[in-house]
């Protein structure tokens, strides 16, 4: 955690309109567990150019003592004395605030207990674009975590599989699938999972419903693991019974996307190039135009960070970078197809975390 | 809905700090809801002084259109465009926002679109309390909601109860019970549900661990349900095989405790009042101080509402508020125990939404 917090404070600014920055006060609750590593509902990371603290209560105290370095475990009674007594130790004056996760009545309560002391907050986006530009490169030990999650993905999915059966309701297989994943090491799952099959797979998002499963329905799952505190993300789409020429040639179409896009990710090449590559696939084949969303995203603590892999992000990918790569095709009142694979960036190419078949499996 | 919109409106302040009030901009999810009854990942609501709007993309346009009343439902392309063209169409001048749970960068959102029509943001606590306060007394409706969710918990503890054994872990009980109510109508559960045994029924916001229950533990179980969009909330602490005498002990004296104040809720008692007939009969008995959290809460949208049944609220109890009454008794490294209600405050007592025996059940 030094390390990434030494790095942290060689990229804080040294003023904001003409505000000496002194220290930067993190409350989120991902943000604080990147830069302490210690998992909590409640807390506060202080970071200031010379130190760095993890303030905690009495619930969290004595394990945060036990298991964090690199910032010093201060137990508070209530935070705003702590930060009171702290800012006048330090004589501080500019204090960055979040601004993506910090709400208008945190911000107001933090803004009163540093006016007290006469420090001065800072509400711009420029602490979370330090912190999101930090997160998007992934460690070998992030890497090998959000790896972990998808390994659990995996093996979730192949227990799916055997229970997708004709007169089978979306809703009950996505909630089975979630208990399998719980039950199997997941923390949670990374968002509602997808399980949605025939003409509700025309959505990018449908929401599972009571509907059966038939024969001849497309089924798409898409899923993701917590696993210590890392994100994973998987979508396949699989067929019941029997599948229509139709539907193998929007299979082989989205497949044929998916695998040219990534067979060029790699360091360098732009989130604009990447998402083109699949776009152009899809728009010169008979289903221009149905790709109705972005390529991918970044995958980490949260299961969307940045980069947004879209034609409007003109953004270089980066070496240790962690991504999907998702193309779909969908056609309104008919069915829908994406695949989904989670790479690493790497400097000549990717790492594929994904370790599921992606020919078309008829169950 | 239009009723409750009416009844928002006359109570919407005229000015606030020179700025005239002619609206209010509501984009919590709860609140949303709240107003509109329509549930959506995203959209707004806009209340003017003579029309209020619901403002929803495509995905939410076709169904908010057939089930919304009471609110004009507009289809938006982006919102900052539909927002701009209401506030010059209306000739809008102060907007209140809200506080609570609107994040900054959405606030400075607002603010931007705002400002380039000639608006002004309203950024306090206003909006919150006002709406707050409505929500805290709840309709019929309301009521058989949450009651409904509380039917799909009791059925739920009733089935955990079976599988309660020597040997059986925590985390696996609550991750089965939560399977349970889920399969059983809950459209998920209202926090993350509380099994704990032995010593770790000793702290009040134990987290289920791999410890196997065993004979002579305490097994205490928060649980909630949400339902239609309402919330339940109930705890009850059962036992393995046999109790000592001051397990004995302590289970009557919590019982005593939340007896003597369920004969005591009524609209008119105040919160400080309520809290303090279960703290003394804590603290008249040999566990003096270990009654260490407040008595209660409202429940409703959110587990966690107004009124907060503690010490240190002076506000008195109104008709048709539900609220929870929990003591609970916690020995440091020995046990705990609480027992949790639901009722509905009446004028002359309460009506106990929670129908699950109090005796002390060993299994």
């Amino acid at each position: 955690m030094l390390q990434r917090i030494s790095r942290f404070i060689d990229t804080m600014p040294l003023a904001d309109n003409g505000i000496k920055i002194d220290a930067a006060l993190i409350s989120s609750q991902t943000n604080r567990l990147y830069f302490s590593g210690f998992k909590s509902s409640d807390g506060l990371v202080f970071i200031l150019r010379g130190q760095a603290y993890l303030l905690v209560d009495f619930r969290y105290y004595e394990l945060a003592l036990k298991t964090v370095s690199g910032l010093k475990v201060v137990l508070v009674d209530t935070f705003s004395e702590t930060l009171k007594s702290l800012i006048r130790h330090h004589k501080i004056n500019g204090i960055l605030l979040e601004n993506e996760s910090l709400t208008l009545k945190k911000a107001d309560l933090f803004q009163k207990i540093f006016e007290s002391v006469g420090a001065t907050e800072i509400r711009n986006d420029t602490l979370d674009n330090i912190i999101l530009d930090m997160r998007k490169i992934k460690t070998p030990d992030e890497i090998k975590r959000i790896g972990n999650a998808q390994k659990i993905s995996e093996l979730s999915f192949n227990y799916i599989l055997t229970k997708i059966k004709n007169g089978a309701r979306e809703c009950d297989l996505a909630l089975d699938l979630e208990f399998f994943m719980r039950k199997n090491g997941a923390t949670c799952v990374a968002f509602d999972l997808i399980v949605i099959s025939g003409k509700n797979t025309s959505m990018p998002h449908g929401v599972p419903t009571m509907k059966q499963i038939e024969d001849g329905d497309f089924i798409t799952i898409d899923m993701g693991a917590v696993f210590e505190g890392y994100n994973s993300d998987m979508t396949r789409t699989v067929a019941l019974g029997h599948v229509s020429d139709k539907q193998k040639s929007v299979y082989n179409t989205v497949l044929q996307a998916q695998m040219l896009t990534l067979s060029n990710v790699k360091a360098g090449v732009s989130c604009y190039e990447l998402d083109k590559i699949a776009r152009d696939v899809i728009d010169k084949s008979p289903y221009k135009g149905t790709f109705g969303h972005a390529l991918g995203h970044g995958v980490g603590l949260e299961v969307h960070e940045i980069p947004v892999i879209s034609l409007k992000n003109e953004e270089l990918l980066e070496d240790s970078m962690v991504i999907t790569v998702e193309p779909g095709i969908y056609l309104k009142n008919e069915f829908g197809v994406r695949i989904e694979d989670m790479v690493v960036v790497e400097k000549n190419g990717c790492h594929n975390l994904t370790n599921i078949s992606k020919d078309l499996i008829i169950l």
